[in-house]
């Protein structure tokens, strides 16, 4: 079976921190790895974030990734302080396990099955260095949690 | 390097849920898979659980788990309302993403480091078919989340 996205292949585990400079120190302890770089999210004039359907120009982030596996990755991200799928989990829960992400072929399209499944997208926008996009969808009902839509540009 | 629990391989998320057998329907129609069978938490003249360092007979759990990736599971819990690191996350938290695991070898000197690294094990036993063992440590402080390790007897 195809599912609803075309995918079940698990790529991200992200949390949402309050500073991604001492909470990466603290996972490349754990993980016994160098601490990564940590990467802005980048101007709106490329990502053209949309947050709630709407520009959201402010919204942004700070984040770091590690790799946990051939294809998984557990990412660090710090809002900004303006409003976006970020900063209202920080400011309702706290830190924490934020969503899981898949990659995709056809975003449009993944967001109307998602959607038809009863999934709703609150942010969507291109990475930073205009080499994808993503899309999270609000997954809390019926999945526990936040999905993250990924798809690179990129030739695989 | 080798971190804190000689491993940096994720292996499991995990969600904490209400009803189990719903959960498992709608992660099922999402991932485009047949709906998992649901596991019972076992008995504990097997699996011994230690809550806070004391007995705990009752705590227990129903699960169901789906390969996300070649290494990686989702595993949905349900807990069974007697105390437990899976009820405590229901009763505060309501529904939602709970832990990462990482498989270890060597449990007790694992558990060990983490307690020296400023994680603390808050729940432990052996699997329901005596296979392998698990522990819970809070590390919501430094890693943002609960972390499990997990030490399969089997040979690998």
């Amino acid at each position: 079976m195809d599912g609803i996205i075309g995918s079940n292949v698990l790529t991200q585990v992200a949390f949402i921190v309050r500073d991604v400079e001492q909470a990466r120190i603290k996972f490349a302890e754990f993980l016994g790895v160098s601490p990564p770089a940590v990467v802005d999210g980048g101007k709106f004039e490329i990502t053209g974030t949309q947050y709630q359907g709407k520009p959201a120009p402010d919204a942004n982030c700070r984040m770091a990734f590690f790799d946990v596996g051939p294809q998984v990755q557990i990412e660090l991200i710090q809002p900004n302080g303006a409003k976006s799928v970020w900063q209202d989990y920080l400011d309702e829960h706290g830190e924490g396990l934020h969503h899981i992400a898949f990659g995709v072929k056809g975003m449009d399209d993944k967001i109307r099955a998602s959607e038809k499944f009863g999934l709703s997208c609150v942010q969507r926008g291109k990475y930073g260095n205009g080499g994808g996009e993503y899309a999270y969808l609000d997954a809390r009902k019926d999945l526990k949690c936040y999905i993250e839509l990924l798809e690179n540009y990129s030739p695989a």
